[in-house]
């Protein structure tokens, strides 16, 4: 099942929609006792509730009525350093990486787990600001995202994937030299629109997450193209990892690293630039585009 | 103004307390147009509602009754590690420094922000968890935190202080061998009950945060004991250097930094251990009380 949200004149519409991408029902007409916000639902389909099939037609899906799909998990989304075997090297060798400070330790004993805030998550085709400050270097991260569905804790590798509801994809945009400065990550990873999302939440029967492929494309040209199978810390031990340390809620997400092909990469490292187009993609899920757009810092002042 | 949630047989009550912290007003008999949650109240407040003087003489208030006073902030807890010159000198020599790997450079050049989610506060005298996995090197850090009131973005260090409603106490509870096989310190101070609160909110205009003695004690031996005159970054520029990477919202919760005198500050280290009893005071705010206490990880499984 795909589920999405849709803008509408009304504000946002929680809709499931069909194998295609094309067509879509309302959640308040199709199944009108469920949720009509996303983290609710994904606890109440969790929790035993059932999703009517749709009948009919539904209606044409406009893509460009696509929201993300997960807007506002109960915590920060939980995020993944350095997971796949190749881009732990790449990162390692930037200069740029504060966990590692040799080649030795480039591949991480344990998984390094930081956050994004949800205000941080944007659509699968909003822009992503550039803001004085925070645009001299700022970076690229096409992932692979687990959206948790039931919760628990102390979830051992065995039992972890009947936690796991569906996935999405989502850009884990980063202000590389914020990263390196501050030393934890947040405040380089967390800024506002650096977490576009989308375009669909994909239940987690329909997908195989050992062996999902992840590309990135700036400007049509392919940066990144990996295999899930490739993560250091496979989906199971991520959840069994964080669980131990605090119970996993619904609707939660696990953004699963990154692959090679990041702008610190090269020599010299290739950072984004105003108008630049980022295209992420995962098959299954889709993909979303994204442009990066100066912002006047001014018509930020006050804005909360 | 001092605020507080109280458990009643209903669950728990959001309260206007006096200045001696033995009568309370509940805030749905003073004042039934205000929000009865508390990070509803504080950006009603500070979005220019009034809280009504107390009339009467109010009811009792059995301190055995105080929870944490701000139990689910808009986003995780931002956090500030290494942030007093004595502390970040005692962690950068302590081995367990993953942001440091020289004396050279124990002080940091930026704040370090890192996050805990709402998940991991307990109230003011509830027990911390000791779970197996996670209880061999538990730290406590006794820390001012401020609440904030009114967002923004991009706030300027010399308006900051117009962003604060109030401060609280927190014990930033650190399993520190998980702070540092993770590298990012999520998974090793995000445990739940590993943030206890309390036990009041007290507004901003009647404390002087720039001098307040910040003090901790286990088992009645004084471990800490300094002056928030020591933060190596101010709460201006705390607010300055987060606000530049998102907006602030009201109810977000920053944890300045604990001062020295940690576990880790001692040769050999002197981790908590099951039965003993951590008690951390600020001067105008009160004192919180906890107690280390082993857990039956049979009881967590499921636990959601």
């Amino acid at each position: 099942m795909k589920l999405a949200r849709l803008k509408t004149g009304g504000g946002a519409r929680l809709v499931r929609v069909d194998a295609a991408g094309r067509r879509f029902w309302p959640i308040e007409t199709l199944a009108p006792d469920l949720p009509g916000e996303m983290t609710a639902l994904i606890a109440a389909l969790s929790g035993g509730a059932t999703m009517p099939e749709p009948t009919g037609e539904g209606e044409a899906l406009d893509p460009a009525m696509l929201l993300a799909p997960v807007p506002q998990p109960p915590r920060n989304i939980f995020c993944v350093g350095k997971n796949y075997h190749a881009h732990a090297k790449e990162f390692a060798g930037s200069g740029y990486d504060s966990s590692s400070t040799s080649a030795a330790d480039a591949i991480p004993k344990a998984p390094i787990i930081f956050t994004k805030p949800f205000t941080s998550i944007s659509g699968p085709w909003d822009d992503i600001p550039m803001v004085p400050g925070l645009d001299a270097e700022v970076d690229y991260e096409a992932e692979l995202a687990v959206v948790i569905g039931r919760g628990g804790r102390c979830i051992p590798k065995a039992q972890a994937m009947a936690h796991v509801f569906g996935y999405t994809l989502v850009n884990d945009v980063t202000a590389r030299d914020l990263q390196g400065v501050h030393k934890q990550w947040l405040l380089g990873k967390g800024i506002d629109g650096f977490c576009p999302m989308g375009p669909f939440l994909v239940t987690a029967d329909e997908l195989d997450a050992g062996t999902m492929r992840v590309t990135c494309m700036v400007n049509g040209e392919k940066r990144q193209d990996a295999s899930t199978a490739d993560l250091i810390f496979d989906i199971p031990t991520l959840i069994e990892t964080i669980s131990l340390s605090m119970a996993l809620l619904p609707g939660d997400i696990i953004a699963t690293g990154t692959p090679e092909g990041v702008g610190i990469g090269f020599k010299p490292p290739r950072f984004l630039r105003d108008g630049d187009v980022v295209e992420c993609a995962i098959e299954g899920i889709g993909s979303i585009r994204n442009t990066l757009r100066k912002v006047d810092p001014a018509a930020l002042h006050g804005a909360a």
